[in-house]
Formats: structure tokens, sequence, C-alpha cells
């Protein structure tokens, strides 16, 4: 089981005194009103305390708070823009846990289009690297729901995933070295820019996803990569899930492999957007049981006939009855709109009422027997639960969502969460699939890894845990 | 400074006879000629010692002989095909190691086309696995000279490069899932077939590079790819090394990175060829300073115009004089006979005489400014020191060699191998490069290592290292 974290003790006022004197009085928030965002998770499902929330301007700043944390033993929080899904970067309500807020270390400390690399500093937001790579006629991938907000530094530290994986790799693929604190206020170096370094263990791999429990990412260097020049958007009406699997493998024959995304919605999805989102229409004009949003870029500086390679595929597919019915994008808008019917299936979703999320991922083949058997067994535990699922599919990555019944009572079905979830979980794990393919375990989801992972591995995370942070300090309650 | 390792204890006879018990006698080579070829490394740079060479045949007998090995705290030297280029799987002299090959552990246990995964064991050769993916229509990119013979965890725990690395990544990216035995004898049971997985530390990542020093790993599942569908090769004359890291961009764009390889070969590289090689042709008639040999594949299932788009591409770098010459293959022959001007060059370079090695890269933009900086200060060491520098360009990783000067003394100039080390390495290291781009620490490069790393960094491998092998019997006195 994982350790309760409650009823620590405060830092002792010297402590905090220590810390201010090395950070100075504006980099220390204490009063109530200025630590209150610090506190609450984005999805608000805690909300913690804390003594003070700590804002250093340089890494060596943060060295120094890590050095004083280290010998008074006080526990130690890294938090980036607050948007994690899983609670990872919000305080315990014992309030024994500074908060270390990395927001001021944001420059960008430089870019190199000929290397195709970028190095930022932690508190960086994603669409201003985004917005700097364009600058530089580079184009940096990563792109997620909460990326005018959200900071490099956590999207590195939960390996963030969002919706061009398929193409460009997790937030993991798409770092080249780091500048780590560690938890004893030491700094690692490893603000490399190589595409080949073979000298020794692969140190910046440890902290990559892990969510601020082995020390404090502080820069990273980043890829980047050609900008893509053309980009053609459909969305497809498909047989059935199986279909989408078969489709997917066909669309990287037609183009290539330059499929970004491939991304599925279900009819109850589609129906809930169509209901609750303003200005969205089912761009086809029937009901289908299954979707798929698919887009394809070329980063070539000339038209390589990707729109043609699209248009054959999808009528060949349909002619093997693969694919119901299909429309490519004429123009950006439109384009933006089949965007707007998945971007806003979550709000879609929470407007409707209730419902018991799971963020799983199972071997891209296996996506369509899995979800009928999930469903079918949630089905068994409640007839009338409505199954919400879409998600990435083209990397195996589903949000396999369960809303509530429809005039049932969302508190009463809220109060189940933990039986969905180990039937949904098993489920998962009977499949070799994971219980959290993108967002990480943070506090949320620590019991169920306890319960999934096996001793051996659970014992490996501890002894790397006990090896880099042998007091405990960084952000303890997380993960493990 | 790295420990020596010498005069350590032979392992007691009941130990080898407790293995031999635990894996049958046909698992156990101990006499002379059987164990003869897995005392020295593929380079013969060293001749090792060794009381046994264990072969065990499945899992659970590499589990057993590793728990044979904690308990009575005898060292093994896990080893594949023994194709490293440091030394990393070889016994060292005092024959204190047993060495445990994998070799027996080779079959594919799964193959999953629509999932773009194969599940191999460690033993299994790297050309098979190639042509395992070619059968079910697949590709698996990882290629390199030994792939004939060096085997898939070799390739993993040395996390091998190779010509394909600037299109798919080293060994490290194409890879999914591990199945390890650990140094107490535990197996971890990481072999998963996800593309997304946040759930806690990403084990896998520390065994892959490790070589061997942090546990063994006996199965793995790899990432496929859809097969290449067309290709074209060009062997291109370069007003400079700058220029190419222009093309490098200019090819990139114009292909929609489509690059699978860009090679740098330098003139007194394919001078040595011409004269050391049979068969070989210079393809362009002239003779230049610097060449680039560069591949584009598609995956298309049709012409996506790639042929046109370098012809085009290289039309315009000729007239804006980045490009001096260059010829595109007009048949499979011809661009294989433009590869072997590439691969041979370490063979041409034998021929001709000793040489002193360098496996280094830099961020791929400094590249030139690199090569020019590190050959004044050779020259600078010995005025008639000619630079054979040749390699992966395309990822800034360079072959940079120093041959003896013509009618030189071998021997003396070979005693000159740390000096000239030094003077090459440091040259690196202010270029923010890699002292091992490809080919790992292992035994050679451990005192090297030792010199560079910085303390933080050292001491945090140490502290891994103990962690996953608290009692230092996996492959003891390599990397570290």
């Amino acid at each position: 089981m994982a350790t309760a974290i409650r009823n620590r003790a405060s830092p002792d006022p010297s402590t905090l005194e220590r810390i201010r004197r090395a950070v100075g009085d504006k980099a220390c928030l204490v009063g109530a009103d200025e630590i209150e965002p610090y506190l609450t998770d984005w999805r608000g499902l805690w909300h913690g305390r804390t003594s003070m929330v700590v804002r250093p301007g340089t890494v060596a700043e943060v060295a120094e708070v890590m050095r004083i944390a280290a010998e008074t033993g006080t526990p130690v929080v890294p938090q980036g823009g607050n948007t994690g899904m899983c609670g990872g970067a919000t305080p315990y309500e014992d309030g024994a846990a500074i908060v270390l807020s990395l927001g001021r270390l944001n420059r960008v400390r430089a870019i190199d289009p000929l290397n195709y690399t970028i190095t930022v500093e932690a508190g960086c937001v994603l669409a201003d690297i985004q917005r700097r790579a364009a600058d530089a006629d580079r184009f940096f991938p990563l792109s997620l729901g909460a990326e005018g907000s959200c900071q490099i530094g956590g999207n590195l530290s939960t390996n963030a995933g969002g919706t061009a994986v398929l193409r460009y790799g997790n937030a993991r693929e798409l770092v080249l070295g780091l500048e780590v604190v560690l938890p004893d206020g030491s700094i690692w170096d490893g603000l490399r820019s190589l595409r080949k370094d073979n000298t020794g263990f692969d140190l910046k791999q440890l902290f990559v996803g892990a969510e601020g429990t082995l020390g404090i990412i502080t820069a990273a260097v980043l890829k980047l990569f050609p900008k893509p020049r053309d980009r053609r958007t459909a969305f497809v009406a498909l047989r059935d899930v199986e279909a989408a699997i078969e489709l997917l493998a066909r669309t990287r024959a037609a183009t290539g492999d330059q499929v970004t995304t491939f991304e599925l919605v279900s009819w109850p999805v589609l129906e809930l957007v169509l209901k609750h989102i303003p200005g969205t229409v089912n761009p086809l004009s029937r009901r289908y049981g299954h979707y798929a949003l698919v887009e394809i870029t070329s980063t070539a500086d000339h038209d390589i006939g990707l729109g043609d390679a699209l248009e054959e595929m999808l009528g060949q597919a349909a002619e093997d009855g693969l694919v119901l019915d299909a429309t490519i994008a004429q123009s950006e808008a439109q384009s933006a709109a089949f965007w707007k019917l998945r971007e806003t299936a979550a709000e879609a979703q929470k407007a409707e009422g209730a419902s018991i999320k799971h963020d799983v991922s199972v071997p891209v083949a296996r996506v369509p027997a899995f979800m009928q058997e999930a469903h079918a067994r949630v089905l068994k535990l409640e007839p009338k639960a409505r199954l919400v699922a879409f998600g990435h599919v083209g990397d195996g990555n589903i949000h396999f969502n369960v809303a509530e019944p429809v005039g049932g009572d969302a508190k009463a079905f809220l109060a189940r969460w933990a039986e969905f979830n180990r039937v949904v979980h098993d489920c998962v794990v009977e499949f070799g699939g994971s219980i959290s393919a993108e967002h990480g375990i943070g506090r949320l989801k620590r019991e169920e890894l306890q319960h999934y992972k096996s001793a051996t591995e659970l014992d490996l995370m501890r002894r790397i845990k006990a090896a880099l942070d042998p007091k405990g300090i960084m952000n303890p309650g997380k993960v493990l």
C-alpha cells in the first residue's frame, strides 16, 4: 500500500526565513489570496495547504531552496502551469510541504534552427515555445488542450502526450537534454543538444515522467522539426472500430507515414457535442456508430500529392466497406470545424452530467476488442451507464469514459468511482494495456499503481527513488 | 578514477557446479577451445579469462544463474553477438567473472503487423529480425555493419546507432518494452507493446544503453514501421562541410523529412577506398574535398515524386554553389556502389595502416567548425598526421580518425593514442559534444568517462548502479 501522507509537521519558521533570505521577499508568497491558485489542482479534486509558495527567478535560487529543504527535511512540491490531470502538483492538506513554482524561469535560452533545437527554461509556456519555433521557420509538435497555460517543465515531468504523438512521439521523445536541480540542491547539467550520445546511463530519462519525485527540471533542450506546409483533414464514418485500425494502416501506407492525427469519436460523443456545443454541425448528413478524425501533414516545400493520395485511399476503403462515408476539409475553417467536434468532447460530456473517466491505452490492434469487452463489463455493473469513448486511437489511447444514466443520481453514480475503475482497469490490464496512458499517476492513481504494478517493478521504482531522494523530500506521496 | 579490476578470486568450484546443475551440462562451456571465442572483443583489444561460459536456454535459467551469482558474489559478464567496439562484453583477465551468453535465447515470440510490433528474445540476430519484419510487410530500421551477427540484446544494451538514425532514431527509440533479469535473479516483466504508458518511472530506459551493468535484457518489444517502397540515393560533391549542413536542411524540406541517410565522406577517405577496395570507382569524374551520400526513402504505396524533388533540390543547390557536382543512382546496383564507398571506409583505412579512432558527436550545426578546429589541433600535435573523417553527419556523429603519417612508425604512432584522444576529446567537449556517440563506453572509454563527466553526473550514475546492483556483480569494471 502507498504510505498515507497526513499530519506531518509544518516547516519551521526559521526554515521559511532562510528560504526568504535566499530568494528575496518578492519571490515568497504567504498571503492566503496569493497562494490560493497554487493549492487546488486543475480538475478541482483536491485542495491542499502550504506555508509558502516560492517562486525562484534563477536556477541557482532553485538549487539554494532545495539545499535548505534537504538540510531541514522540508518536503517540496514542484509546480508548473498547474494544469495536470492527476493532482501531481498539488500540496497535501497537512501543509507540510512548500510549493516551488517554476513560472519565473521562463526564458528561451537559445534557438538553433540548423541544429533543429531550442533550449528553454522550465517555466516557458508551451504555446510560447511553439510560436518561437514557428518564428524560426521550425515546428515544435507537442500540442494539447492546455497549451496556452501549461509549462514545458510540467509537460516533461508528466511526459505529456496530446494530439501529435502518432507522428512525433510523447514529450519524452522530444527532449535531447535536461538541466535538473537534484533533491540535495546540486545541479545536474545535462543540457546536451546531441542526436547521439552513448556515454553512460541516459539520466534524463529518469526525470522525464517522474512527476517531480526525483528532482526539479529547470531547463531542457527540445527537438524541432521542419514546419508542416500542407495539411489535409478528413472526417470519416467507419463501419466499426475494427475498420479504424485497418484504415489507420492504409492511411500510413498511402501517405508515406505522414499521419499526424488519427482520433476516434463514437456516436454518443458526437451526439453530446452537437447537443451542447453551439455552432457545431455533423459534417456527414447521417448518424453512424463511429467516426475517425484523420489529419495528414507534409513538411515538403512543394505539393507531394497528399490530397489525391488521401482521396484515393478513402475511395478504395469505401469500396471495401471499411468506410461508410467521408468528407475532406476544403478550407482551414472546415478543418477547424472538424477539430472542434473532437476537441470539445470533454466539455460536452461535462455539460451532460457526471462521468467516471479512464485515460487508458492498449496495443493499437487490440483497441476494438478491448472496447467491446470493457463496455460489456461496464453494462453488467450498471445496465444504464452510457459509454462516452473517444481518443487517440492511432496510438492506442482511449478516453474510456462512463457517463451517468439519463435521469440518474449523479452523486450515487460518482460514489461508485472505485468500482467502475476496477472493472475497466482490470480489463485494460488483461489486454496488456496501461491504466494511465498520458495523464500520469500523481495522487489520483497512486493506489491503482500499487494495485496493478508487480512487486518487482514497485521495488525497482522505490530503489531509484531512495537512491536519488534519500530523504524523501521531493513531492512525497505522488506516484509512489 | 575508475576502480582497477584485477586479481579478484575465481569462482568457487561449488558455484560453477550449482550453475551446471541449474542449466545442464550442455549449456556450460569450460574447455579452452570452446570458450575461446567469448574471451576476445571484436576489435581484438583485449583477451580475457573465465572459468565458464554459460548459455542458458530459457529466461528462467538466466534468472537461476543470476540468483546463484548473487548468492555467491560471482561477477557476470553478459554477452550477445560479441561485436561491440569498446570491450563491454569481454571478461577481464583475472578470470573472476563468468560469461553469460544470450545466444540460445533466440525466439521471435510474436509479431503483430497491425500493432507494428515484434517481440524478440535477446539472442535474435539483427538481420533475422529485419527479415521477419519484411516477411510481414513491415520494416525494422536498425541497420549497422555487424547486423549479420550482432544480437538485439546487445544492440539495446549499447543503444546502437547505425545508418538510419536520422530518420528512425537510435535503438532506444525503437523499443516499447523489455524483459530484464535483475542482478538478484528476479525477472522484471516490462514487455509492453504500448505507444503510451505513463505509469511511473520508465524503467526500460535504465537498461537500454547500460551495457549490461544494471541487469540482463532477455527480451524486447520493438517498433516496426511501414516498409519503404521507393529509395533514391545520391552521391554529391560539396563546396565544403558547411555546405553539407545546409544541404541536409534543404533535403529535409524538399522531401518532407524523408531523409534516411546523410553521410559525409571526405576526399582522403574516398582516396583510400579507391586505392584499397577492389571494384570501386569515383562516381564523379573529378576530385573534390568533401562528398555526401544522401538517401531518401518513401513508404507511400505510390510514387510521391521523390526523385523529381531530389533532382530539383540538387539543381538549385548547385546553382547556389553549395553543390559542385552530383549524381543520382539509376539502379539498385548503382546505389549499392555508392553505399560501398561509405561502408568500406573503415576497411580501406585499416589496409592503409594504423589509425587512432574517435567516435564522437557534436550538435549538427557545429560539425564544420568542430572538424576544422580539431583538425588544426591534431596537426599541431603531429604535422604529418592524416585526417580520415567520415560519418553520420546528419545526426552530428563523426568518425574522426587520425591515420599515421605516410612512411611513419605505426607502433610509435599508436603509443600516442591517449595524447591524441585527449586533444580530440577536449575539442569535442568544448563544442558541446559527446566522446562516444554510438559505440558506448565499455572498458575502452571508462577512464575517459571519469575524466569528462561532472562529479554530479558520475555520482548519479553510481547511485543508480548501487541501487540496482548493490553487490556489484553485473559486468563490473564496464562503463563505471
